[in-house]
């Protein structure tokens, strides 16, 4: 049996998870997802990568938000206000159900990698997700007002302030599950992509678990990403602002140098068919591609494309 | 200043509550509530009793259910139904609310009796309303189905299973709140009402607590209870079946004699009129007046009937 393993942080990881689990066999397909910015509030376990990976392979996502559920309902979280209760993290209604029933399997002992299966069944998800790790990692973003846990960062404080460095705390003592390190050694592994997310907070968590890179570079599989950063700009999110307050001018080569030799190649926006001209002999290579994902039809164009370019990849190694 | 103690259970209690607090000064009630049909579900601390009397004096109980919140939604719910989750202990959305921030401050190593003081305070209740211990205790049932936790008898099994005796789990461990014990202390005591309730899974866990008896034994103050059970039935909820099940014809004397030494009068509703003619010697005083409580105003006056009984009643001990 013939395997892809998808590496994936939230909103443009999952529309292309999306677009490769329609053209792939169920059996072929593990989405291998980022925990790194997953948080404790209101005594609920949130994992913001899983829940949006999730909900778009059930096509239930919120189209307009890029988090959360379709056809959403706020009613607990206007209550929550009247309560005088926190509420800078908009929970809907029907995202609080399925908190609810992780916070109940996680508190029986089940780790979280069962959660997700039993969560993607109840959804009707039929390709495998694994979150990177049972291992609680949580992001923590050094910013020039110090440090801030990322969903501090990123949802209350709404990215603004100037990004320094990243941390995974906990990582160190986390490791891949079972059954992603076995995802990885499956006999039949086709090749690894790295879908659209963002290089430092969504894929950064996931290349840091020990181990991870040294069982890239060890893969007889190719390695192939896809930038999330087309024309400059990041499609959803912060990854271009940071990369500019890293002092890393934003471009589709960018990201291919922060992945360095982890991966074969790097799928670029046709809008940057310029940078084939710029690129180094060091460079991965580089395809084109349409990479900006509006419609679900373009998801599925997109892993469509992504499945036919592994078979030109050879490993550099 | 003068101070009147409740003690209370759920729906009956609570209404007698409110009457009450519509006749007292706010700083000269204090409502101390069963605990031990909380319970953990779905990650969540629910606790009906004091929930009840927080809705209830706050005006917002669901007139229909006797519990949870009036103009109620349901869209956790269904949307836990949706992914398979345990339904079959019914949480609005607005009660959803309450029990996150409850678990969230929880969370935080607040007692219960400090976050139900703030629940109160964003629910507006000037009373005070203190869980009677901030230790863990849970009623559990003996049926001839064995021993089954409350909330599985009371609402799972909608208080089929016959009932033999009852056990208030963790009850020697705990001990009344520091709050309980400095009401009981105050100079001021007046009188303790016992709402109508349970008398034995509502109240009987209050006095189950170690102490509890001889602290009502040992008060100045009357202590005046009145009857949950009228006409020979519980108003609302198992009390009479309990009753029958323990083979005590259901009646207000048998409350009063479940009671015991520990009250000096027992208010029994007009249609219990008869009961004067049976009543022994060694009874507690019998009062009659309107207790069954179906408007706000029911409520009110039973309050001020209360009050006016206190002092015509002298401490038998």
């Amino acid at each position: 049996m013939s395997r892809i393993v998808a590496l994936c942080g939230g909103v443009g990881g999952a529309k292309l998870a999306y677009g490769l689990a329609n053209v792939c066999e169920a059996d072929e397909l593990v989405v291998i997802v980022n925990t790194a910015d997953d948080f404790e509030h209101l005594g609920l376990t949130i994992c913001p990568d899983i829940d949006t990976v999730l909900y778009t392979l059930a096509g239930k996502e919120n189209p307009e938000f890029g988090w959360g559920r379709a056809e959403e309902s706020w009613r607990v979280m206007h209550e929550l206000e009247q309560l005088g209760g926190e509420t800078w993290f908009k929970l809907g209604d029907k995202d609080i159900a399925l908190h609810l029933l992780r916070r109940q399997m996680l508190g029986r002992g089940m780790t979280l990698t069962e959660v997700t299966r039993v969560l993607a069944q109840r959804l009707s998800v039929a390709v495998t997700v694994l979150p990177m790790t049972d291992a609680p990692v949580r992001t923590m973003v050094t910013t020039d007002e110090g440090e801030l846990p990322f969903q501090d960062y990123f949802v209350r404080r709404r990215c603004e302030p100037v990004v320094k460095a990243f941390r995974f705390a906990g990582v160190e003592q986390a490791s891949p599950s079972p059954q992603v390190e076995s995802a990885f050694a499956s006999p039949g592994l086709r090749a690894v992509i790295i879908c659209p997310s963002n290089p430092y907070v969504s894929v950064g968590p996931i290349l840091a678990l020990p181990g991870m890179k040294e069982r890239l570079r060890a893969l007889d599989a190719p390695v192939l990403a896809v930038s999330p950063i087309v024309g400059g700009r990041a499609i959803k999110g912060p990854a271009a602002k940071m990369m500019r307050e890293l002092a890393i001018p934003p471009s589709a080569l960018a990201v291919a140098r922060i992945y360095g030799d982890l991966i074969d190649a790097i799928v670029v926006d046709e809008q940057d068919r310029a940078l084939l001209d710029l690129r180094e002999s060091t460079d991965p290579t580089l395809f084109v591609a349409q990479t900006v994902m509006k419609t679900p039809e373009d998801r599925v164009a997109l892993g469509r494309e992504c499945i036919g370019l592994i078979d030109r990849l050879v490993r550099k190694a």
